[in-house]
């Protein structure tokens, strides 16, 4: 096979070094020698410490900063300048994904720029986690892998071996995502109505669905403040459930997000480390590592990527 | 200003001739001449019969058949190549937009595709009507204007002065678009929730939120074959819903789409004519000439678009 | 070599599948698995069945109608997104081709906007047959190899050994494609200089060259309705000829073409089989299986497609 | 009319200064400034001498050695970084224009080429001259305006009230452009089949059509050496003919190419000013300058190129 | 003239607002109204509060951060998107620009990269301050209209009136500029050769040309932390320099690069104001306010840019 | 590696074949055939005469005229279209580098112009010999890798085992290249400033830094027409230099450069063979073979190119 030939190598952004530690593991390869360093002016400058040349290169960075995203793009402009065969940007949280469309006049849609900023700084191609919209994959024209923590937060509840479950979408945008989980571990469903009141003086959640006397899972794909998703606590709380977990794939925790979490009638808030952030004993971490390393390796042997996700999940749940 | 200066021309292609000459009315220019024929072998013929040089032109084609998106394709490149100095491609019904990302493996992006084939033709922008997802947006770089019919479906109702409505998506996509029309119509909101049963004998329908001895409102953006509107209507009336109508933008109509509406429980089938369908007195068609007209000429005038969905909205609901 | 390491795919899209399983079988690959499905509405919906990841792959699909060719472009999507090295387009019929230039003002170049459109959606590469103009080559930047069934043609009638032959071309446009033929066979020409009578009551065919007593061998590129060639049939014949033989590789045989060939005074119709239709007794099929198939093998291997055709040539007509 | 806003503005390359004059007075603008020199290891310099900015720039060059190419080439360079609004380059004799396919395998197809080194430079559209093959309209995807010497010729050669006359084509690939002329004069044809010898030893012409004893019109696109159209002289006179003229837009006229023409049986040879060269009194040239100085006062207006062509074309023969 | 028909309109960034005051004072326009704002994890928003439709956009931001370039990124996204007919980035302060070449192998060429970026975002032009290198007015592909704030620190040096003057360049690098500078005012030149000493302990300043006794002009495009130029005033001084004034451009003053320049034992800081910073007695703001303003302005009405420079140089210096 | 699998093949273009020779050798490959001829009108055709699908080609050519420019873009469309895998343009002189910005209003910026040519025909990296201005590598957006001189020239003239050298820039623009053979030398520097006089009637050459009894290298990248170094010889000799060694890389050598190099005061001239020019005893040519053949071995591996400037380079200078 093609792919043989070519050299695989890893090389990681400073956006989530010890997620790409763990990935390179996975993937049995060291982390290939980089300098990144700020002038004092804050520029952002890069060397390969070591030959690309014709290799299969996996740049490995979140996005979540205007940094993180700088340094991706100077990251790739050099690997294309010193002659990486393919450069396959792995983006385990893509920022400004939340403005993938016009939601009012004269406002740009950012995640689409940051597409076209990638492709034009020389990607070939892209492995990210859990796009927020999954149209974000056509904002790109070169291939694009979008692998899901859903195994991983499926395999982990399924282990409680609750009974009486419901999957909560804290908004009218999340159905789609919360039914996909509902539907693995045979649970029922609810979802919140957030309206505001007449005089604008307060919002009132309205639960579509059951939730009284059931455990509760409310899941998004990210936890930014947590202001709404500790807002949707509340409300399933008052509407009677008994348990409640949140469960999110992007671990943003913008101002006191984690305090306003580790705080709330929340039992558990369980999320992946696609960001680093400050550790806490109620947050319990999936990792990506094995998810990202076993498709960097899929995508180096040109074997198929879709095959992990059934894999990684549990047999009980297949 | 600048637009004065260009001329004003409208062409119309085949697929929606009816459409085009309301809209044409409304911004007060005839169609402009044209001749669209087919060889015998099926391949399109088109010529414009008048000049368009230096004109602001643009063409009115559904893409609801791959007859008619090549035609749009051959239209624009005949415009491009005729000088015409801006083309805007108008498009009430952008087909293949339900293949917006890959929900599988190894499928395409249809969608995107289309987007880029328009772009390469040489549209210089796009004026659509409720593009089946917000995010289709980004798949193009050039200008888009994506207007709603939900003003027209809101007036409608309205007028018919019910009480107690429930607006209800036929599934979890379309939660968001059924909380639009809730929220402008001070309406309460319930989802059906479809899951096969165990042993995939069967479907059962979960109704999120309550029906019962309600108005109820279904709304979708596409009725193809009406089969899951349909479902969903039975599931509503047995869940003790009063009135139900059903309310949709494109009335793709596939195969016995009409016969299974007008025989179903639903009081009314409510839709707009951005796809030309046989008349029938249960199916209540909303034209789009009117917005279409005036965003055409707003956008020729350089003036705000997004203004006309307040304007074509009732003070009432405003 | 390189191209031992990438794995050879072929594909079929629905255009032409006898002729892909022949070629398939030449260049000793099955046909890989796909499934090709319309949906209630007339989209096409494609979706490979197995890994085509980093593969070198063939898709054979004439564009002899607008839904063949949608279906070339979202083939190749689907290729490109799942990650195939290298696509070739194996374009048995080129649609559109004689849409080649402006002979009108303010008419498209279809044949360009088709080659646009097919390197948009992401083909590498071209094989064609017998291009209706050599210059089409130059719509592409992508390598394109365009094969010719002119060896087949000579062969072919190279064993009715028939003497005192002339190769008639049915209109100015023809011209060189007749004469590469009367070459090969050592063969006199004739062209027909068709024109309105001066009234435009009727059309006078004058025949430039002799055609007299001789074997006769009307050749086109295409044959559509079969009109143009059938009148020439007639007039060839008026002028004294003896046999006549009509030559064209692509059978687009629109309307009741097939009809008025076999019912002129024409003895044989030869073609190739780059589109399928109706066989008859009176209608030779000679098979592009072997040349395409030999092609795609040394497009695959790097070796000179060229010599294809000198091979396949008789050793008597090199 | 949008046009009337932007200058107007016609600049010379140095390829015919004199034919620019000449249209530039059609045109009723005087050409404007610029300075074109060749430092001292022969690289081209230019400078435009007066502000450029926000124009509607025509440059005027034939592109019929390297030097003119790549002149064009920089003078667009200049224009586009100078701001022009829209770049239009008039090329009378476009070069490389045989160059159109590949007719032996690993050949360029340099007409293409240049198409894409024209396009990338940043012209905006082209207006050209007789172009040898009508496709290459399809090798640019800007608009291309192709006007043609056809109503001169015919006007000229009209003037000259011969009766009993006969176009002829000097080869095969020639047929259509001899034709066209053949029915504006109601003329008869014939065409030249030239073969070379069994054992190659010489080339036998064969004209297919009738000569004798009439008046014949060689028409041609283009006069390189002069070697074929004085060979397919000899073989109608040879035949009987009485007065020949040579007819062809572009006069290449390489080598000793005038001396071969003048001194040939032709009676005159009638070329136009695509190309400068040493005036003979055999050698009839008609002046493109009003057709091209109408056809940029045309497009700047935003005004029908083609029709004149039939304004130019005498009543009679119209 | 065209442009009088498009609305001039300037926005500002937030990197310099009190500059885009400035300019758009001169140019007799008031900023646009814009909603730039930061969401909790950072990511930027953006929203024009007025119809930018077809307006000839003007969008002041200095790209000094990563922030503040996809500040500009997201900016040109939403103009372009709300069709805003022409885009012109000012940038007063190009970051990134000393990254113009790869100095060593395997690094990025980040100006050039920026250049992509700004183009693929959508700007149709561009308007720069001293660029740190002339050759990056080649990264682009659009118009750029580089301006100098030559003639401002020419103004007023030579206001001082001093005698006996030398312009110094404290590297090989800026040669070129302090000559630019010596030579309006026509002084003599110095260069500061830095060298390594034999065993890399320290640094020699060699100074080529003679500056003892002379009042010294030290010369930079970007003062950064200060560090380099203050070396160079040193070593001025240990020549016997009399009075030292430091000259820059771009006042980048990273770290305590003021304290640095004001406790240094040069008599002035005279910098441009395309950086905002904090204002001190010993250095010298000349505004960049006129002279941008006035190029806007040109820009608009298509008027020559390159003349202001001269207007703006006192008329005893040109 | 994957380097292993594709074939190896380089080819010369006319313009400089000697040196193509002595790189292929170093390389170990025999130049691959291929046929450049040019048409009697001067078009140049060209036609690989051997097979290069798949290949991993190099062309060898300077472009140094407009003609050798030209060659290299229809060598890079011909190896395109044959389906060369990938095509690396070897240019040892890059022509119209010096063109590298607007120096003056209006005026073009052909060094970015000819790299955009480069790559729109088809090229997919670039490897070239000391770049006129390092700036020029950010014009490609292709990989490049720039070679110097430099190692050549420094270990010649350290063989001459001089003492008291000083290294001369004979403009402000080469003092960067000055310096850097000054260090490897340790030497010392100085620079030419020249002036026009006040009233413009002659020019003043101020030689900033001593000189005088010193042993001077003058050293350029390119010697064109060899007014100025000649110039700068005799200012350099009048301030008392002993003896004078010109060093430039690329002898364009235009008009009577020659003559009038020999016969200055300058000992030797020492250049490359980037350009073929007619030899002469006091011009010594250092070959870029080697350098060249080792360059294109270690690209065609995927093996490190920055590494052959220090193995080239005496050990004694490293």
């Amino acid at each position: 096979m093609w792919s043989k030939n070519k050299r695989l190598m890893i090389v990681s952004g400073s956006s989530n070094i010890q997620l790409a530690k763990e990935l390179a593991r996975e993937a049995k390869k060291p982390l290939a020698k980089i300098k990144i360093a700020h002038f004092a002016d804050g520029e952002i400058y890069v060397r390969f410490n070591e030959n690309v040349r014709g290799s299969d290169l996996f740049i490995i960075q979140s996005t979540n900063t205007n940094n993180n995203l700088m340094e991706l793009l100077i990251l790739i402009d050099a690997a294309k300048r010193a002659s990486a065969e393919r450069i396959t940007a792995v983006i385990p949280y893509y920022g400004y994904a939340r403005q993938d469309r016009k939601a009012k006049p004269r406002e740009p849609i950012t995640a689409k720029l940051v597409a076209n900023l990638i492709t034009t700084a020389g990607a070939h191609r892209i492995l990210s986690v859990d796009l927020h919209c999954p149209q974000i994959q056509g904002f790109f024209d070169i291939p694009l892998d979008d692998t899901w923590a859903l195994p991983l937060f499926a395999n982990y509840l399924y282990d409680k071996k609750m009974k009486n479950l419901v999957v909560v979408s804290p908004d009218a945008g999340g159905v789609t995502r919360a039914r996909r989980l509902a539907k693995i571990l045979h649970a029922s469903m609810a979802v919140i109505d957030k309206r505001r009141t007449d005089h604008n003086v307060g919002e009132v959640m309205h639960i579509l669905g059951d939730v009284s006397g059931k455990n509760a899972i409310i899941i998004d794909d990210i936890i930014d403040t947590g202001g709404s998703i500790v807002n949707a606590t509340n409300a399933v709380k008052k509407q009677g459930a008994k348990n409640i977990f949140l469960c999110a794939t992007h671990p943003v925790f913008s101002k006191d997000a984690i305090l306003r979490l580790v705080n709330s009638v929340a039992l558990e808030i369980i999320v992946t480390n696609s960001i680093p952030f400050q550790k806490h004993k109620k947050i319990k971490v999936l990792s990506l590592g094995k998810m990202l390393g076993k498709s960097i390796l899929s995508i180096h042997k040109n074997e198929s990527v879709s095959l992990i996700h059934k894999e990684i999940l549990k047999r009980n749940l297949q």
